[in-house]
């Protein structure tokens, strides 16, 4: 194995903000019509996190960014970068980072958007690593924030019950250490299943305003057993590029942060030897936050001690598109 | 002045592909119930590209796309990241990149969006330059494509005679001679202006499906006015930032590649001392295109023999949010 060239960061701080509301899988599978025994085994959701009252995607990511700035002892002035990567779109125009500002009291500060669905954290995190690692930034604050609860059909159990909201948010800096920062990140695409997993309308190819457009065009659509499909046969050959041996064995990986997709998703990480102890799971009590679930479930390992300053994590998943991604970061 | 590190990286090739429907100022005065020539003199387009037929913002992208990718040589495989950077959405989910992925027949390709509504290109380019520069990759093809016109209002003429619809495609890769790449980027946001330039309605904020929308918050709408007020007052100091001078006249700066934004915008950087015909314009042909206005002029300016190899280019804007963004790239 060649070195691997490292891009120097480091996690100063992450932080959550949750939907107060927190909804039972019988209530779910009450409104799919689908029984609950059943609705449990097949989604691996035992309850999650619905929007209520006055939350939105924006209160809860501003409260996440909010404290991982106070975690970290700084102050908004001191971060150079605002990066939304988020799944869904708080609103077409103005880009999502600028109404984080605005809550966040940002003046001056660059503030974008990257965007690849579910793995939005994940992109988010390389460019953050490419800024810090290049000196064009210092600091950099990621806020992955969702509310997909409002765009799902209960005429589709399979994605109602998956789907959960919340926010996180994950404050980067420059590494402390030689070694520390991102060993690898490799990113690749099956358009093959771009429609296996979509919201047809909404955007210019299909606007609010088209009527032609029905109701459930604009609501989540998903063909799991597509996606699975597709993304057991293409995820080995990809880990095995990302670093090889990963997909027989966690070489020099000390634990797994996988997006947390489904229990089925969750199950085919078996199939390459990663022992379940090593692997973060957040999904039964959460749901698929869609981009927030990586920094959601980064955080909880963090915080529970699971993963430590000098231990290397995985991050990985699939996401629409198809797209399949993975990031080795020495912490 | 110490010196700049330099991300180097240069252009292999771009191109553009626009809508053959031509559409006078006259037609969209008629429109908007305006007479013509105030209508000219306001916006300062004379004729905008709109839309037709089976056009979409998907087939000029990926078309502009192929032109690029075969006017450098090379083929799709050859491409190791396709970057979406529009302001205007194809569809919710999946990332619109993996539906221009499956157009040019992307297989493993990284593909993901950068989203900073007017200025995505610029965002794009410096990824695109940190991952060239970092060797993550080699070939990054950049697709700007707007499809603004079905969002338009005829009540509000102001952004309805600006907006055309058109691509861009700019294909990147490693730097050929020293000091060849980005000189300084820098964006800075001032979310006071989150609300002078927005559509309101599409995201999780305001679904499609909200039954308190109106028809009229899924379009654009611009307070022309107040963008001028509070980009006349930030502009300066950013460009200082930027480069010091540039606020005074265009020290080492060959030719300025601004976003079309308007004519009134235009005229604002007679202030800052660029003498006219070192500032490209199509505006008058073009419209303001949103996120591909800045590729499509940088395209002009080079096949119009304006900007060659060695030349120092001012990629500079503001956009929706209040964004401004600036890059000084030596080709």
């Amino acid at each position: 194995m060649t070195p691997e060239p490292v891009l120097g960061m480091r996690p100063l701080a992450t932080a959550q903000a949750l939907p107060q509301r927190v909804v039972s899988t019988a209530e779910v599978a009450a409104l799919c019509g689908v029984p609950e025994a059943l609705a449990v085994r097949r989604s691996g959701v035992h309850e999650r996190r619905w929007l209520s009252g006055d939350e939105t995607a924006l209160s809860l990511g501003a409260q996440a960014a909010r404290t991982a700035i106070a975690r970290a002892g700084l102050t908004i002035r001191d971060v150079d970068v605002v990066l939304n990567a988020s799944g869904s779109q708080l609103q077409p125009i103005p880009d999502g980072a600028a109404l984080y500002a605005r809550e966040l009291g940002v003046r001056g500060a660059a503030t974008y958007s990257l965007h690849g669905t579910c793995l939005s954290f994940l992109l988010a995190a390389q460019h953050a690593a490419l800024l810090i690692h290049t000196r064009q930034a210092r600091h950099v604050l990621i806020i992955s924030s969702e509310a997909g609860s409002p765009g799902l059909n209960p005429q589709q159990p399979e994605s109602t019950l998956l789907i959960g909201d919340g926010a996180a948010a994950v404050l980067l800096g420059p590494a402390a250490r030689a070694g520390q920062g991102l060993h690898a990140t490799r990113i690749e695409t099956y358009p093959e299943g771009a429609d296996h997993t979509r919201i047809r309308g909404g955007g210019t190819l299909l606007t609010p305003q088209n009527p032609a457009a029905r109701a459930s065009d604009f609501t989540f659509d998903m063909r799991g057993l597509q996606v699975l499909k597709l993304a057991s046969r293409v995820v080995p050959g990809f880990l095995e590029r990302l670093r090889p041996g990963l997909s027989r064995g966690l070489p020099g990986i000390t634990h797994v942060i996988p997006h947390q997709a489904s229990q089925a998703g969750l199950d085919l990480l078996r199939r390459y030897g990663w022992p379940e102890e090593r692997v973060e799971v957040t999904l039964r009590t959460l749901g698929n936050v869609i981009a927030a679930s990586l920094p959601l479930t980064l955080h909880q390992a963090l915080t529970g001690g699971r993963l430590r300053e000098g231990d290397t994590a995985l991050l990985v998943g699939t996401g629409a598109g198809l797209i399949a991604g993975g990031m080795i970061w020495r912490l």
